[in-house]
C-alpha cells in the first residue's frame, strides 16, 4: 500500500504543468513506496488557476500562498512561481514544516539563498531544487563516467547555453509569460535563468569554482512592458560570459545569450581531461559524445553514446533500446529521485538548497564582475 | 462537458502500456471535446493483469476479450496483442458495432486483412492502426514538405530500419516478451515488425508501390524456444531487403534486420527529387535533414531542422522551443488526432484499416518474392 | 640515386590531370627507390594536349597512341582515356611490354577485360587499375579494421554513390567532358563509373559477390547531344540498384543514381559484423565511424575516427595530426604504392587487372539482372 | 610568357615543405601572370637543408640568411623559420627591395611587428603574412556571407583552437620540431602559435577588437628541455582564454589549448547575427554551417554548405563537385593569391604585415591582461 504525499504546488505557468506532468507519471514508470496526491494548487489568477487545475487533476485550489502552506493536509510545498517570490515561501513553509520543491535558481541573490537555506536546515525538512538537467539521462551518464575515474585530471571546462528568443526589438519585457524578461521579478537575465543550469551541471561534475572574470550585455536596451504597456529600460542581461578557475585547477568558460540566432536550447558542456573528454549538447539530450584516449591509438575517435540503453541511468524505467524519453522526463526523474530519497534508509536527493545556495554564490560573483571588470570570489 | 469515450485495452505488454500513457496524456496536452475513460484492461494472466491495470488506472479487467467486446460500456476495443489474434478480434469488435484500434502490423497477411476490412468498412466504425510514427512531428513536417511541393518530382526513396539485438545465438525464442520472434504468432519477422513501419510512411509520403523484389535470411537457424525449451528452427526472417518501383516511377530500396551492430532503432528514410531531398532518421527524430535547391548555389546544404518549433506538427501543444518530446509521444499524437476525428466535422483519422491493408499487400508481394527470387505484383 | 621509370600518359582530361599531378607529387612525400619521368602525354586534339603539357611538366607530346607504345623511352603505359579505348590500348601496350596503368572502370564489358587481363597476364607486366577510393585513409583503415578481425561474422553490406548532376534536362549528353553519358563510349552509366568503385572497395573489404538482382532506370529519355547537336535517346543508365548475396553469406544492398538532390559525391558504405561495424561517407572522407561492442556496454557508441594521425594509413607522410589530405592524393598514395611495389621482394600492387575484371563481372551481372528481371550469377 | 619570380625561402621545417609545395602547385591550377622560381633554400644545417632543397628542387642552398637577401637574383624572400627570427630577417630583406611572406605569428611582440611594418611600408614592397586559414574557401566563403549582409547585426563571436598533443609530461620541450614549446623561441604558448589564427579569422570577418580580458595557465610545469638535457621550467602558455568586446559593439569569447583530449586541430568559430549565424570546424574544413532566420519559419535549420562546388571560393580551381582540397591547398590558394596581386590594377594582397600587427597588438593585450588580472585595451 504506497505511503501518500500531499502535494501542494504554487504556480502555473511553464513550470507548474511540467511538475504536474512529473507527479502524474513517476509512479507509473518508477516502483516507489510513496506515491504524491495532487491535493492543491495555488495561484491568484483565480479563473487559470480552476482551468490548469482541472486540466492536471488537482484536487483543490488556493489563491493565496499563505493558506496552502497552513493546511494541514499538505505534506510538501512546491514553488513554481517567480523567482521574486521564491524566499518568502520556502522559508515560511519550512517554518510550518513542510517538506519543500523550489523552482531555480533558488534565489533572487546569495544573501537571500542564504537565509533560505538556512531556514531550510534549521527545519531539517527534506528538500529539493528543481535543476531538472542532472536527470537527463546523457548528463546523469557524464556524471557516471567521472566518478569511474574515465577522464583524470581535469584541464578544462567549457559550457554554452545559446537561445534566440529575444533577438526582435517588438518582443516585449514583463507580464504574462514574459516575466523572465524583467529584473525586478527575475533577479538577473541569463545568468539566473540559463548559467544557472550550466554552473548547477559544473559543480556536479568537477566541483567547485574560486573565481571568476566576467562580462555581461543588454543588447536592446528599452522595450515596452506587458504591464505598464510603457517603454521602459531592459534591466536583465541578455547575454552574459565568463572565465573561472576551478578548485581542482581546471580552467573554464561559460556563456549565455538569447541573441544567438539559430540555438534554441543549446546549452552544452564539454569537459577534457588527461585520458578522455566528454561532449554534451541539449539539442539532442539522448546523446553523450565520449572519447577514451585509452582505446588503440588507431580507433581513437569520439563516440556518440546513444542513451537509451538499459544500461544507462533511468532508461530501464521507460520503453525500449533505442527509443528516446523527452524534456518532460527529466523531471519525472528528478521527482521520482525525490520520492525515493524519502524511503528508509536512502541519501538526501540532490541538489538540494545548500547545493543550489552554492550555484547562487558563483552567478552573485559573476554579475559583480561584471560591474567591477576584476576577478571575483565565487565561494561566498 | 468533456464526451467520454470508454476503452477497452487488450494486451498489457509494451504496447498496452503505451497506448495507456497515451489515453492518459492526450487530453492534457490536446483540446478535445472527447475524453477517453480507460473503463477496462483485458489479458490471460491475470495476476500480471491487475497490477498492469493498477499502475495505469483500468477501472476494471477481462480475462477473455470476447466478454470484453459484449460490454455494453464499451465504446472502442484497442488491440494491443501479439499479430495472430487481430483478425478474430478486430472482426468481431466490428460487428458489435465497436470502434477498433489496432496495433501494427494490421494482420498476419493480406488475406486476413482483407477480411478484417471488409468487416469494419461493414460496420462503418472508426478505425486507425497504430503506425505511430507518422506521427513523430519529422515524419508529419516531412509529408508537410512533400505536400507543399518542396520536392518535385521523385526519383528517388531509400529507407532502413536497422537494429541489433538478436545477434546473440543465446537469446531464445518465443514466450514471453519475444513472440516477436516466432512466425506463428508474429507472421513474420523484420518484415511485419519493422518494414511495415517503412512501408506505411513510404506510401504516406509518395504514394503506392508497384512491384518489389527482395531477399531475405535467417542468420540463426536454430534457438532455444522460451515455452518449449527445445532447440527449434527460426522460422521468421531475421533480414529482409527489397528493390521497389512506385507508381510514381521511383526506384526504391528498403532493408530491415536485426543483425545491424551499433543501430538500435535506426529508421531511416530519404526522398530525393527534382528540387529538393528530405532524410530522417529515428534515432535523432527530432530532427528533419532538408535539401532545398532552389535556395541561392554557394549556400547549397542539408538543413538540419529541429523539429521542435511552435510551427511544426503537434510541437504547439507540449513545452517550449527547443525542447523534445519522447517515443511515447507519437502514440499521444495518434491518439489526440483520433478523438478529434470523431468530432463533428472532422475527417476519419488516417492509417485506417484500408491504409493498412495496402501495407500488408507490399509485405506479402516482399516475402513472397523472397521465396520465388522473380519480381512480384505489390498492389494486391 | 633514384631509378627512373617513363611514363607515356594518354588522355588530358579529368584524370589526366589528376594523375600529372600524382606522379610530379609521390616522390616528394614518400621514400622511393623510383621517380617517375613525365616523358610524353598523348591525346589526339593537339592544341589542347600542347597546353596540357605544359601545364603539368610533360616532356613532349604524341596524337597516335600507337606511336606512343612503339617509343622504346617509355616505361610505362598510363590509360586516362575514355572506356572504350581501354581494351585496345592496353593489350597494345601488354604486346609490346609496357607496364600499364589503366583508369576503372577496367572495360566496357567482362568480355573486353578477359582479353586484356589475360593479355597483361601472359605478358607478365606490372599493373594497376586506378581504383583510388582504396588510398582514401579512412578505407585503407577500415581495411585494416576488417583485417584485424574486429568486425568478425559479417551479416551486412550496404553501399551508395549518389550525385545529383545531371537532374536538368537541358544538360546535354555526349562530347568534350561529357562522354560518361554516351553509352557507345562509356559502356554504362553509373554502373560502370560509379558503383564499380562501390563493388571495388566492397570486395576487397569482405569478398566476392555470389549472385545480384538490379533493377536500372533512365529518367530523362532523350537529350541534346552535344557532338551530333540533336536530341537523342539517352542510353546509360542514371540510376542502378541492386541485391546482392556474398560468398561469405552477407546479405548486401548497393546504389548509385545522378539523381539525389544534395549528394554531390556520396559514396557510402557500412558493414555490420557480429562484433562491430563500420561506415563511411566520402563527403566526409578524413572519417571512419566504428561501433565496437566489445566496449563496456554503457558507452557503447560510433566513434568518429579522424584519419589524421600518423598511425593511420598513409598520413605519416604527409602533414601534422589533424589536418586532412585532399581528393588528389588518392592517386598520389596509388602512384606511390605502385612504385613501391617495383622495389626487390615487394608484393605486386593491388588492384591489378584481375581484381577489377571481377568488378567488372558483377557490373556485367547486375546490367543482366536489370533486364532480365532474375537474379544473376555474379562470379563470370 | 610567364614572368618569373625568384623565391628565397627561409626554413625548411613544417612550413618550408608546407611552402614549397604550395610554390610548386600553385601556376598548375591557377591561370597567372607570375611564376615563382624556387631559387635557393636557405637554413644553418646544410645536410638537411640539401636533402631537403633536393626534394622539393630548391636550384640553390645557403646557410645564412643574409647571405641569401644580398643575392640579387632572389625576388622575394619566404619566412618559414622561427619567431624570434622573422623581426631581423624581415627589416632586412625590406631594406633590400625584396617583397616578403612571412610566418604568422608576425613577431615575438607587437614592439617588433611595429618596426617590420615599419620597415616594410617604408620600403614599399609587396608583403603577405601566412595566415593561410583564411584561405580555407569554407572560411572565404564565411567573409563572402557576411559581406552578402546575410548575418546582419553581429552580437556574438566565439573561437576555440583546441589540440592535445602536449598533454604527456614525458613530451620534452625546445629543439627540433618543438621549439613551439619554448617562449625564448616562441613567444608564446597557444597565444601566437593558435590563438593568433583566430584572430586574424575573427578581425577579417567582423572588424577590430577593443578590449579583454584573459586568463592562461601553464598545466606540466617543468618539461626536459631536447637542448640542454635538462628539466627547466616550461615559459609558454598551455592554455589561453579570454573575453572580448569588438569595436561593433559584439561580445567574444577566444580559448586554445594544447590539453583538450580529443581535439587534433579543433579550429572553430561561431558568429551570431540578427538574421543568421555562421559556424566552421577545421576538423571538418570542407563545410560551412550557415542559419538563414529569413527562411520559412518551419524549415529553419543549420545547413551543412558542402563547400566543393564551382561556386565556392577557389574550387573551380580543382577537381570536380564534391571532391574536397588539403590543408597544403590554403597555402596554394594564398600564394596564388599572392602572385594574382602582383599583376597590374591588382589590389595588394591580404593580410599584410599592418593587418597582422593588428592581431599582435591583440595576443600582446591578451597575455598583458592574463598578468595582470584587468581588462586591457587591445588597439595598440
Amino acid at each position: 500500500m504506497a505511503k501518500k504525499l500531499n502535494i501542494g504546488l504554487i504556480g502555473y505557468g511553464f513550470m507548474g504543468r511540467a511538475h504536474s506532468n512529473a507527479f502524474l507519471k513517476a509512479n507509473q514508470f518508477f516502483d516507489l513506496e510513496y506515491e504524491p496526491v495532487l491535493k492543491a494548487a495555488c495561484a491568484r489568477n483565480e479563473d487559470q488557476l480552476k482551468s490548469f487545475a482541472d486540466n492536471w487533476g488537482w484536487e483543490s485550489t488556493e489563491t493565496d500562498w499563505r493558506r496552502l502552506i497552513e493546511r494541514d493536509d499538505i505534506d510538501c510545498i512546491d514553488i513554481g512561481s517567480p523567482n521574486n517570490t521564491h524566499k518568502e515561501i520556502a522559508i515560511a513553509a519550512a517554518e510550518a514544516g513542510k517538506m519543500v520543491l523550489c523552482e531555480k535558481p533558488l534565489s533572487m541573490d546569495a544573501a537571500e539563498g542564504i537565509a533560505m537555506t538556512e531556514a531550510i536546515e534549521k527545519a531539517g525538512v527534506a528538500n529539493m531544487v528543481w535543476f531538472n538537467y542532472r536527470r537527463v539521462p546523457a548528463i546523469s551518464l557524464a556524471k557516471q563516467l567521472v566518478d569511474e575515474g574515465r577522464l583524470g585530471r581535469v584541464f578544462h571546462y567549457r559550457a554554452l547555453y545559446l537561445q534566440d528568443w529575444t533577438i526582435s526589438p517588438d518582443l516585449p519585457q514583463g507580464g504574462e509569460g514574459l516575466w523572465r524578461l524583467d529584473a525586478a521579478i527575475a533577479g538577473s537575465g541569463v545568468t539566473g535563468d540559463l548559467l544557472a543550469h550550466s554552473i548547477d551541471t559544473a559543480i556536479w561534475l568537477i566541483g567547485g569554482v574560486d573565481k571568476v572574470s566576467a562580462a555581461t550585455e543588454t543588447f536592446i536596451k528599452e522595450r515596452e512592458h506587458q504591464v505598464t504597456g510603457k517603454k521602459q529600460e531592459v534591466t536583465i542581461d541578455d547575454a552574459c560570459m565568463f572565465l573561472a578557475r576551478f578548485s581542482n585547477g581546471a580552467l573554464a568558460t561559460f556563456e549565455s545569450t538569447r541573441y544567438a540566432r539559430g540555438r534554441k536550447n543549446y546549452n552544452t558542456f564539454e569537459v577534457n581531461g588527461e585520458h578522455g573528454s566528454i561532449h554534451f549538447n541539449l539539442e539532442d539530450p539522448h546523446r553523450l559524445d565520449y572519447f577514451d584516449n585509452r582505446l588503440d591509438d588507431h580507433v581513437h575517435g569520439w563516440q556518440s553514446i546513444h542513451v537509451t540503453d538499459m544500461e544507462h541511468p533511468y532508461m530501464d524505467h521507460y520503453w525500449v533500446p533505442g527509443t528516446t524519453i523527452g524534456y518532460e522526463h527529466t523531471f519525472v526523474n528528478a521527482f521520482a529521485d525525490f520520492l525515493k530519497s524519502l524511503e528508509d534508509g536512502q541519501d538526501p536527493v540532490r541538489p538540494n538548497f545548500r547545493d543550489a545556495l552554492e550555484t547562487q554564490h558563483i552567478c552573485d560573483a559573476v554579475l559583480k564582475s561584471a560591474k567591477t571588470g576584476a576577478w571575483e570570489n565565487a565561494k561566498g
